[in-house]
Order: structure tokens, then C-alpha cells, then sequence
């Protein structure tokens, strides 16, 4: 093969790219990076942008944060890399099951590692069926989420996640079932009171429970606040309505914390923020504040008991990953958390939230925002043609990808996500950095909505 | 939560284990494993072990590679992570790309990366769906893999599997289809030559093809030597029968090379082993050299020009893992494919062979090991209760878990599957190692077959 000179066809001639709009590569190419120092990244022409989604949600603690990047190396150093079956593990593997059951909701829990999000949700649906079938209830497999979740890539979990994308895969598979979206402002009827409209997410569940019927259904995954749907925290009490159904029915349910957990809320889960105790947690993300891929399961007393019984029955659990538990992404993980307990991180997610939703506000004032919304720092702003209708643009205008493109050329990177645009700041990001982040997107809105309006 | 005194104890309260016997675990308690040095690990306990399966086939250059610690450590220090989405990702993602193309059999190729092979065969089937929907074909989904064969545990990649345990998870979905194993001295017919087996097998693929119609089938997915299947390599032709086959049906035929890639067969592919090229590749595993948790698809020209036209056509490809293409893990892997092409990694694979293939041999004289079996540095000793009929033992024994259990007791590790005992061991390995490996695991097939024989 011919190398070509530029980073641009060098990138485009050897790799597919995931996740990218091919009209805006194509037209203004691709950005390549090189390195990074706190919330910003450099790339191969010398530019500097500040990514104002911490890479995906997940590099919370910036792009070369000394006390990970000193934990990584020791590791690599004492031991650079083992699996976790036959029953052997690492040390560190150990350990950071013994901080995660210990940071969990969980009075006791077990732990089990995945190499992203995709897999823990894709795991977790294994452990539901396989327990199901173990306990005699072979038929339990369904898998209830909601339209706008998001859990993943793998088949399970792009059939879990609620957008029509999708369907270009021919997913979800059967049996995958999306309930109503808990978006009080895009969803809720002409004159329906939030508190209302809560109680039809209820009504639809208790429906849908009624239909497909109690024993047909595995479980219920939530992600406590909606993430790559657009930033979509639960309308009022939606949790308080829907954990009693699902109790009575017997219907585990699992927080999809790949996104909210370690502090993106302000409380080290999602769950805590809502006020609701979940079956199992599924991690991801910010467990190794996105220095090494890994995902883990974390399953609270209800389930491990009942996922081991039914192990102990056939003497196995045949299941895993080769880098399960990898001794580097334990040590880093182990850092992690350390790292946003005990140096400020989250305290700051804390203390910064009510001055990125004044931001927020700040900028919704603007005829062509529909709507700002968020919990702790994540949060998105929702474009609208007209306000009062809350009538979206025409979906030929490319009107959030336009704002993003515009955010990009002057050095500020944020994510479109259908007609919105979505901020989640690193949990290092100081004011100073939040006015540059407001300021260059607010004028990529005047000059998006001057042109498209 | 209290935590225990006990390593085993501490592991066993927090961390749930998977691909597990758990009759030993509690019998003899699990071993915490701590750091490496070449090819041996050392525990918490202070035990020692001479690795006979490179961790999981990965770590073949060894658990202490000075070259690679330095590449992480580097990359560490330079740009500890980042995405490969929209349109943006590191240069090192960009070179380890255009390495992989480069090394690989095909002329020109893309490359995507997942975080496992799991992942990147689950991905593999996306592709394959969403091209053959976008060129009016929704219904070509059937996916053909092969008894025996292993392509990982998201439920898609566990329905590839062709192991029977995956019935606890009612898997393998529909659409799944197991042909054949090419294992002829265990599938053999009385009397059929291996020509007369290998033919067999191409009918049956004939004739599935034929019943399900090739315009429903997908692809077919094939490892070049079956692994965790239990080291089975191709009967004679096999290849040269089924590749026609599939071409003339319009069939892929994707090398899940996660195993085999990068040396273990004793070329840098398996498929250049058998001497076919196929559509597209799976790798994992020794990409990193286990260093680092990915997997990466690689697809060869008409794949990549299919895909690349079915995103065009939607504007994008909308699949992707948070850590695809992380810029350690590319950073890891374009210095272990260099260790492996250029540290005499695998000219030693090819050296070492012949000693190994002795070895096996001559441990396969005992009565009660049915069958030598390997190619490189994969092997396996099939035990058999008897040697003419070819009779297992008892499953209720143990054998293979009794053997594994008796060596580890004696400082060596090697993999039961099924009656089979696997060893796959690192690239490093020197014949004194080899001499240690041969001479445990001899001296524990004679203590096992006498206690059971």
C-alpha cells in the first residue's frame, strides 16, 4: 500500500469511521489527534479544541490527568495484562471489585467485567436468561427499555436502544420491547400536567406488562438520565412510579450507569440522584475515566445469589471475556475512583452544576432553543423552528450537525444528537473554561439560526 | 462491607466468577495471581506457574515485555485516550490501520476497531445485515459457523459458538446455523478416508445452501484451526472444498483469526497457513499481545467498498464502542505486531514446531491419549478412556479438569476442554520451558489415568 501524505487521506484510506457524518468528512475532512491537556485536544495541523463532551462522557478527570497516567504505568510495570477465568485473577482485579461493591448501592454485590458498556448490557441480558432458565422459567426473556435509551452497539444492545437508526440493521430483534420516553416537553400531551404525564408511563407500563405478560419478561434497563438520546432526565417522580410496578410484578430492574455513574449527576450514581435502588448496575465509561476499555456488571444481593445458584447447578457460568478484568484497567479504575472521591472531582461537578445551568438558561433564551435541560454536567440545549409549536427544522437542514461543524472550526468541540446539541464537561473543567464553552457556542447558534432561520 | 482476611476469600465475596469449575474453586480456592516474568506468573501465596496457554493464546510475549511496557507507558504520557467518532480520531489509530492493511493478505482493506473479538464478530454480522439491507437484500441474514467453532459470548458471537453449553442461555438465536466440524479422526466415519470426510463436509455445505437459499445467508465464519473448540485444525482440503463453494453462492467467508492472526499457526495468518484469502478478517488477542483489550475487523475490497456505499448512502455507518481505536491500545499493538514481525517472536513459532509437535507426540503414546492435534504453537492431547474405540471417559470424572488441577499443583497451567488438555504457549518460549511444560503435564496424565483408569 502507497502511504498518502496528508492525515486526512491517510485516515480515510485505511480506517471506517463509526459514529460520523461522511457529508461533513468529506467536505471538511477528518481531525486527527495527537495529545491532550486537561478538557482540551490538539491535533495533527496544530489546532487546539476544547471538547466539551469529555471525549465520550467519559474522560472526566481531562485528557492527561499525572495521578492515572502514574497508576497505569505502575501497573504495566508490575503486570501488564492476565484474563479472569479458571478461577484466577489479578490482585488488582480483586480489589476493585471490592471498592465497587463498597461504593455501590449495594449492602453486598458481585462483580463481573466486560470491555465496554455494549458487553455488560449484552452480559447482563446472558445472566437474566440463564438464571431464568436455570429457576424453570425458560419463556422470561423478553427486555423492556424505553424509546431514546441507549445501551449499546452489540445486536442485544442496539436492540435495547431506542432509536430508529437501528433499523438499518434490521434490529431490535424480537422480543426487545420500547416503552414511552419519559420527555415531559417533547412528549407530553396538549394539557397534560408533568405529574400526569407520568402516570401514562406508569399506565403504559402496567399495560404492557398485562400484555406481553409478567412471565415472559426478563427485565426493565433505564438509564437514569437518557444520555447519547439527547440528555433526557426523567419527568418528575417518573422512577417513584415505575420501581413499585416492575417490584410487583417481579421484573428486575437494571440502572444503565455506563453514562451517569461516578458522578456525572452530582451523587456517584444516577440512581441516588433519583432516589431509587436497582437490581444491578451496568458501569462503563467513567470507571477508568476512559483510560482503558472496561465495563463491569455489578449485581446487587437479589441477583448474585440467584445468578450463583444457578451456576453452582451446572458447577459453571459460561461466560466471559479474555481481558475481563484486566490487571491494567483494574489499577486504573481502582485510580479512577480514588481520583473523583478524593480530589475534588466530584465535589466540583457539584459546585460548577449551577453555573452550567445558568449557561444553559442563558443560552435557551434564544428564540430558536426550544428547551434546555440537564442533571449535574451533562446537559443539552434542543433546536427548534418555532418556539411556541416547538416545531423541529426540517431534518435536511442538518441543523444540529451544523452548529457542531461551526462549534468546531472555532476550536470548541460538542456533540449533535438529533436536533440538539449536548454538553458534558470533563469534572475538571473550571469556570473560566465554561464561559469559553458558552460563549463559542452561543455564537455558533446566531450565526446557524441567521443562517438557516 | 467487611473485607476478609484470605485473598481467596476476598475474591470469592466480591467478584463473580465466569468460565469457572466451581467444584475446584471451592475445593481448592481460587489462585490471585500478582506479576509475571517471561512466560511464568507468580501468585499471592507466592506460587509460582510456567504459563502453558500464553494467559488466554494472548500474552505470547510474555508477561513482561520490556518493548511493550515502554510503548504503553509512552503513549500514556503522550495521549492517554480518546474516540474514534465522528470523523476524529489519534494518529495512532490512524498507523496501527494502515499496519494492519499492510500486514494483511488483501491488496486494500479498512479497518474498524471494538475492544474484543466478541465485539468485532458481533460487529462483523452488523455489517454484514446492514450492507446486504441497503442493497435490497434484508432477508440475507443467516449466519453459518461450524460445531466446535468459538467466536466469543455476546449473545450474536455466542450464537456463532458452537458449543453446547450456550443451550443455558437458550442460544444460539435462530438464523444460526452449525455446520459440520472438520475434526476427522473424531467425526470420521468407519472406513471414510479424510478426502472422502473433508468431501462430506462440502456437501453438507452444499446442501445447507441448497434448504436455506443463499439469498438468505449472510456469511460464513470460520476459524483457520478451531481454538477453544479444542485445537482442531482443518481436515486435509478443507478449505479448498468450502472457499469454491461459498463463491459460488456469493457467501463472505470471514477468518475469525482472533486466535491464529499474528504468528500462532507460524504465518502471520492463519488462512495463509491453509492457503486461502477470505473476505474479511477477525482479529483480537495477540494484536496487543494481550497488553490492552482490543479487536478490529478487517475488511478486504469488496466488503470495504460495500460497507463504504451502504453509509454513503444513509450518511453514516451508526456503530461504534466508546474505546474503538484507543490510542494506547493502537500505540500496544503497532509495537507488538513489530516485536512479533521483528524480535524473532515468530520465527521462533516456526523454529520451536517441530519440538513441540515431538513433544505432543510422544506424550500421545500414552493409552489413554487418543489423539495428538495442532499446528504452530496450538496443540491438544485428547484423552479417551479407550485408544482403538476412541471411547471418552466418563464426563462425571473430570479427566481433563483433574489433569489441568494436578498440574497447576505442580506449577504448571494448561487448559482443559472437554477431554482435551490445550496447550498454546507463548512466542518466547525456549525449549528448556518447553522441556519443564512436557515434562509436568506428562508426569500428570500418568497420575490421573491411573487413579481413574
Amino acid at each position: 500500500m502507497t502511504i498518502p501524505q496528508s492525515w486526512d487521506a491517510r485516515a480515510k484510506s485505511a480506517s471506517f469511521f463509526g459514529f460520523t457524518d461522511f457529508p461533513s468528512i468529506n467536505e471538511r475532512g477528518t481531525v486527527i489527534v495527537t495529545h491532550g491537556k486537561g478538557p482540551y485536544i490538539y491535533d495533527t495541523e496544530g489546532r487546539s479544541y476544547l471538547d466539551a463532551n469529555s471525549g465520550l462522557w467519559n474522560m472526566v478527570a481531562g485528557f492527561d490527568h499525572e495521578g492515572l497516567i502514574a497508576a497505569a504505568k505502575a501497573q504495566f510495570d508490575t503486570f501488564p495484562g492476565y484474563h479472569a477465568f479458571f478461577g484466577r485473577m489479578s490482585d488488582q482485579t480483586v480489589m476493585l471489585s471490592e471498592k465497587l461493591v463498597a461504593v455501590s448501592p449495594f449492602e453486598r454485590a458481585k462483580v463481573f467485567y466486560t470491555n465496554s458498556g455494549s458487553e455488560a448490557n449484552d452480559t447482563m441480558v446472558k445472566m437474566l436468561w440463564f438464571l431464568n432458565a436455570s429457576e424453570g422459567n425458560p419463556q422470561k426473556r423478553k427486555i423492556l427499555t424505553r424509546v431514546n435509551g441507549y445501551h449499546g452497539v452489540t445486536v442485544v444492545s442496539a436492540s435495547m436502544t431506542g432509536k430508529p437508526y437501528n433499523s438499518v440493521f434490521g434490529l431490535p430483534l424480537d422480543g426487545f420491547i420500547h416503552l414511552g420516553c419519559p420527555h415531559y416537553w417533547r412528549f407530553g400531551a396538549a394539557g397534560e400536567t408533568e405529574a400526569e404525564f407520568t402516570a401514562r408511563l406508569g399506565r403504559e407500563l402496567e399495560e404492557t406488562i398485562a400484555r406481553e405478560g409478567a412471565d415472559t419478561i426478563a427485565g426493565f434497563f433505564a438509564e437514569p438520565v437518557q444520555g447519547a438520546g439527547g440528555v433526557i432526565p426523567p419527568s418528575q417522580g417518573y422512577f417513584q412510579t415505575i420501581v413499585p410496578i416492575l417490584k410487583k410484578h417481579g421484573i428486575p430492574l437494571i440502572a444503565d450507569e455506563v453514562i451517569t455513574g461516578f458522578g456525572r449527576t452530582g451523587e456517584m450514581w444516577g440512581c441516588e440522584t433519583y432516589g431509587f435502588t436497582p437490581d444491578a448496575i451496568i458501569s462503563s465509561k467513567n470507571l477508568t475515566a476512559g483510560f482503558f476499555p472496561m465495563g463491569a456488571v455489578i449485581l446487587g444481593p437479589d441477583l448474585a445469589d440467584r445468578l450463583q445458584a444457578a451456576a453452582d447447578a451446572i458447577e459453571e457460568f459460561p461466560h466471559g471475556f479474555t481481558a475481563s478484568g484486566h490487571p491494567v484497567g483494574c489499577a486504573i479504575a481502582l485510580k479512577a475512583i480514588d481520583v473523583i472521591e478524593n480530589e475534588g472531582l466530584l465535589e466540583n461537578v457539584r459546585s460548577l452544576t449551577p453555573y452550567f445551568e445558568a449557561g444553559l438558561a442563558r443560552l435557551a433564551e434564544n428564540p430558536n432553543i426550544g428547551e434546555w435541560r440537564g442533571k449535574g454536567l451533562m446537559g443539552a440545549l434542543e433546536a427548534v423552528k418555532d418556539k411556541d409549536t416547538k416545531t423541529p427544522f426540517d431534518g435536511s437542514l442538518s441543523v444540529s450537525e451544523r452548529i457542531a461543524n461551526t462549534c468546531t472550526d472555532h476550536g470548541l468541540l460538542c456533540r449533535p444528537l438529533g436536533q440538539s446539541i449536548v454538553l458534558a464537561p470533563a469534572f475538571i473543567m473550571t469556570e473560566p473554561q465554561m464561559d469559553e464553552m458558552f460563549d463559542k457556542l452561543g455564537a455558533a447558534l446566531k450565526q446557524v439560526f441567521a443562517e438557516v432561520g
